[in-house]
């Protein structure tokens, strides 16, 4: 179909349909529409190449940030014995923006997987307990989607951190507040079961 | 949401935001792809930049092409006597693909629309007479949409070539009315070619 396209254009057609969500027709039409705003071809381009220089990752928590130590390590009134282990940026943006949380992060920004390749060095384990003790943190919350590998990173970190004297927790699975029990799949239904609340007596 | 993102960040996913069919959940999802990435800023950031240098319009057809003249236009076994006029290098890569016409092209890139300020030197409609008494066409062809402002267009350009030595066909209507050429079949494309509408001269 793109035969008669010139050679940059193919290969930016080409390069726009590796990057996620993004198939072979939305790229042809993104590069369509580029080719007809220089201006913006200019700026875009000029931030792409830019972004890997300018975003670092906290040395800290490891959340994105533009300086050494980011807004929320920066933020000296948050509760310093809480530290929250999110998976990735978004996630922890997600718990910020329903601001039910005032502790610090910290971003793994991979899960486990020995098949990717993804071990406890890509995790930054060895930052993690380094924070932990340089800040005297009193209690982990594991804040990982509860997904196969989710699950199995929340466990291999809650091991590594056992010698430690700190609380670990793990944010609770259950049916989702205002669904409807019929809708609960079976192994969200199990784990409620598991960790039902206990409402009164013994 | 973004309140913790890096300027950076912040300024790449509002930039990506700007562009057709992206919305800001993709376009932070993108941005995060990206940063990840560095070697891809370098390679992405360049083609973009470059774009607008490298690719121009085919100095005969209004193709996009990277050189001076385009591919077809510098392929002397096509039929010297036909041109067909389309609206945009998407359609025409359409028609080239199902590959049952073997003239050459005018490319308008734009619709008339007196509202959008779209008008005859928009079109290149100069340089379309002079293509046309320079190659010695004998049959123009227009291709544009069925749709109000395509056939609004058709009927402008026919009324233009009126004073020339030439036939002017128009592709029959075989496409549903409103559907636009780069979502046709094949058939209906052939049917529409082999039915074309005469409305002057032969
Ligand atoms: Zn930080
Ligand atoms: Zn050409």
């Amino acid at each position: 179909m793109q035969n008669h396209y010139p050679p940059t254009l193919k290969k930016l057609i080409s390069a726009l349909s590796s990057l996620p969500g993004i198939g072979e027709k939305s790229a042809s039409r993104l590069s369509l529409f580029l080719l007809s705003k220089p201006g913006l071809c200019e700026f875009l381009g000029d931030l792409i190449k830019e972004l890997p220089f300018r975003v670092r990752l906290c040395k800290f928590c490891r959340n994105l940030s533009e300086e050494e130590v980011c807004g929320i390590c920066k933020d000296k009134t948050r509760e310093r014995e809480l530290l929250c282990i999110v998976e990735n940026p978004v996630n922890l943006l997600h718990l910020e923006s329903i601001g039910i949380y005032k502790g610090y992060y910290y971003v793994l920004h991979y899960l486990l997987s020995p098949k990717e390749g993804f071990g406890p060095k890509e995790l930054g384990l060895d930052s993690l307990l380094h924070l932990i003790q340089e800040r005297g943190v009193k209690e982990v919350i594991l804040a990982l989607s509860p997904t196969l590998s989710g699950e199995a990173t929340s466990a291999y970190i809650a091991e590594i951190l056992k010698p430690f004297p700190l609380t670990i927790t793990k944010l609770a699975c259950g049916i989702p507040m205002g669904m409807e029990i019929q809708f609960a799949d079976p192994l969200t239904l199990k784990k409620a079961f598991q960790g039902r609340e206990h409402l009164k007596g013994g």
